[in-house]
This record gives C-alpha cells, sequence and structure tokens, in this order.
C-alpha cells in the first residue's frame, strides 16, 4: 500500500511540474515577473503585501490563495491593483496548498499583459507549497517571530525552497522568548547564507529593504517592448 | 482527471476511517483516552503539553508528529513520561499532517495499558489534520493571537473540527492589533458556543483550567480494572 501511495504522489507531482512550465511560458511570454509567497497561517504576509506593493511603481498583481473566503483579496483591494482570489475549498476539506493546475485555472481572470509583477499568497502552511512548484521565478517564505526559533529545522524543506526569508513581526521581540541568532543558526543550517530580512509589517522596520527587493526582481523591458514603448 | 483525483481522495479517506476505528478499538481496550492537539506551526503545542502534563496525577503519554526532527520530543522528555516521535518525511517532502495509518505505525512503542491519557500532537498545519481522523476521543486546537483575529474564518474546518480552542499567547494582546472580541465572532461564526479558554503558557494564564480540562477527560477505571487493581 506504501508503495501505490509513493507512485500516485509521483504521478501527482510529474503533472504538477508539466503544467508548472507551461504557466512559466505564459508569464515569460506576458513578461510578467512572478513570485510565490509562503508562511505558516498569520505570519504576515497580506500584511506585507499591504505595504510591500503600495506606489511600487511597478504594475503588480496578486493572485489570493486561500482555503475558503476571500478576506485577504477584500484587504488588497485598497491597493487598487488587479487581485483575483482562488479557493481551494471545492469538495473534500480543501488543498492545503496552490497547486499549477489551480494557478492555471486563474490564469484567464488575470491581466498579465498588464503586469510587471505578479505575487502568489499561497495557502497558509509550512509544508506543502514547498513541494507543489506552480511556474513561478522566485520563491519567498515569511517566519514570524512569535512562532519560534525551531521552525527552520522543523519545516526544513520550506525553508530551503526559498531564496528570501522575511523575519517577520520583530517588533515582538521584546515580548518574546525568541532567540534570533539561535533562529539565524538553524535557518544557515537548513539553507546555508539564505538572504534574510528583518520586517515588520506593524512598525515600517525593514519595508524599504523589502520594496527594494521586490522592484529588483521585475525583469527590465525586453528590446522590442522598449521600442513599442517608445 | 478532477473526477479521478476526488475518486482517490475519498479512497484515502475511507481507509483512514477503517484503521481510524482500529486504533480506537485499540485505545478503549487499554482503557487511554486519546487527544488529537492541532494548531499551526509555533501556536504553542508543546509549551502547552509541558505546561499541562507535568505531574497531573494521571499516566499520561505523548505521540509526537513532525515532518522531521525530534526537537519536540526531546523537550518534553523532561517530564519523564512515554513520549514517542513520529516522523511523516519518509520519501516526498514529508506529509503535513498525521494519518490513522502512521498513529498506528507508532502504537507498539507505546505502552497502552499504562497510561490512562495519550496527546497526539499533531503535525503543525490548519488543514490537513483536521481531515484525518486517528482514532482520538477528543480533539483541541491551539489558536495564538500573533496569528490574528481572521483564522476561524480561514481555516473553518479546523475550528469545527475541535470540541476545546486554546487561545494562547494572551500575553501578547498588548503588544498587538489583535481584536479578541472580532475573534470571538469569528469563531462563534463558523463553531457557535465551542468551549474556548483565553491561556499563555508563558505566563500560566488559564494553564490550571486546560489541566483540568485534560484530567476530567481521563475515564474512571471500569469496573474490572477497579477489581484488579484491588
Amino acid at each position: 500500500m506504501h508503495r501505490v501511495k509513493v507512485r500516485v504522489v509521483e504521478d501527482v507531482l510529474d503533472a504538477n511540474a508539466t503544467i508548472a512550465r507551461a504557466n512559466r511560458d505564459d508569464f515569460e511570454r506576458a513578461g510578467v515577473t512572478v513570485v510565490n509567497l509562503m508562511s505558516a497561517p498569520g505570519a504576515g504576509k497580506t500584511t506585507l503585501l499591504e505595504r510591500g506593493l503600495a506606489d511600487l511603481g511597478v504594475r503588480a498583481g496578486v493572485l489570493e490563495g486561500d482555503v475558503q473566503g476571500s478576506l485577504d483579496a477584500d484587504r488588497l483591494a485598497s491597493l487598487h491593483i488587479p487581485v483575483v482570489q482562488l479557493n481551494t475549498d471545492n469538495g473534500f476539506g480543501g488543498e492545503c496548498h496552490l497547486d499549477a493546475n489551480m494557478v492555471r485555472s486563474a490564469l484567464p481572470a488575470l491581466p498579465l499583459d498588464a503586469l510587471d509583477l505578479l505575487v502568489v499568497e499561497n495557502v497558509g502552511n509550512l509544508v506543502c507549497p514547498a513541494e507543489f512548484a506552480i511556474g513561478e521565478h522566485h520563491r519567498v517564505m515569511v517566519s514570524s517571530v512569535a512562532e519560534g526559533e525551531d521552525k527552520p529545522v522543523k519545516y526544513p524543506l520550506m525553508f530551503r525552497a526559498c531564496e528570501l526569508v522575511l523575519i517577520n513581526k520583530v517588533d515582538l521581540l521584546p515580548h518574546l522568548d525568541f532567540d534570533l541568532e539561535r533562529f539565524l543558526y538553524h535557518l544557515d543550517a537548513v539553507h546555508p547564507h539564505v538572504p534574510r530580512m528583518l520586517v515588520s509589517a506593524r512598525t515600517g522596520e525593514g519595508i524599504e529593504q523589502w520594496r527594494a527587493w521586490l522592484q529588483s526582481r521585475v525583469a527590465l523591458p525586453s528590446a522590442d517592448e522598449a521600442v513599442q514603448a517608445g
């Protein structure tokens, strides 16, 4: 039975990889840079997007992944950018992650040609989102200091899959038994030298750095586009 | 393709229910009450067990579910009670929940006959653990106030599946933009009148209430056992 289960899983991941490549092709044809933003529930992804995308100077959009509801998409409405809600709760109790096919199903609702940057806010979960590519160019995760300093060691795949770790809610550090040095030690143990930023969506600490990172990911227009724009 | 996926999921849940019933039979034969403890990563399950089980006056044990590692089991070692580690990371990137068969595979390592209470600490995740029965008698979840007041609405199945919600880290309330009334409003919207306790594993607030709840769940010895014990 275990063997069958493993084969089913491999088939699922195979199909996912194929669809992720198709998504990636569509993103590149449209000239849009795609960031997959992941974290545990309540780590602060949406607030970091509110702070990060406001008046960023690039044409940004958001794909909001949630099991159910549209609370986060509603919060982002004030940014006046394209926001599409994607719910994972059809049948079953709800999928705990986005996969490439779910993202693909949402693409027609997104004005890709009018975007430079698309952030996909994944379902809050530190396990499965790291296992399913969705066609993204970049993977970023948010780890809240309120979650404790052991998280990199307990969810190593997620911390390894990312190229940037936003260590959020640092304004709470004086009120927590959280040893930042120990967290960084664990982080470097599972993903040595991965870029990290200390941020607080509440106080604004580190937000300019996060915004600069987002801006720097947006590809310069290709020669063709520059000619057309001129 | 979607149809096939749904059928696979139904088969998996069917098999899980069968094995969960077998686990439950074993638990009842041994006279042990089993609590399935669930939460998002870093909500404080392990600390609430350290505080809740120390010198509780019942014969308690813990089954620790983690994707990888034994950090939590190591922390609980100081309680000098049976603790068994169950890792979900064989192959794949790791399962994001415990299922009945994983728990079954760990039962031989547990001295069930010598326990009154077994707490299963599930993998940190607000989605899938609620979908997989493991043979437990009671389901408890921990929601940290640092995660935000919208969690019941975003993960309704988890909040509905539980008979007790521990609202943890209330010592942080003065430092958060967390509206407790709003959280409770959301909680009652998805699971009206579910028992809830305000607790802080850090300051000890509410811990006596949590310990009393655990004690009250332990079944009185059956007549047979009482005779044998006499």
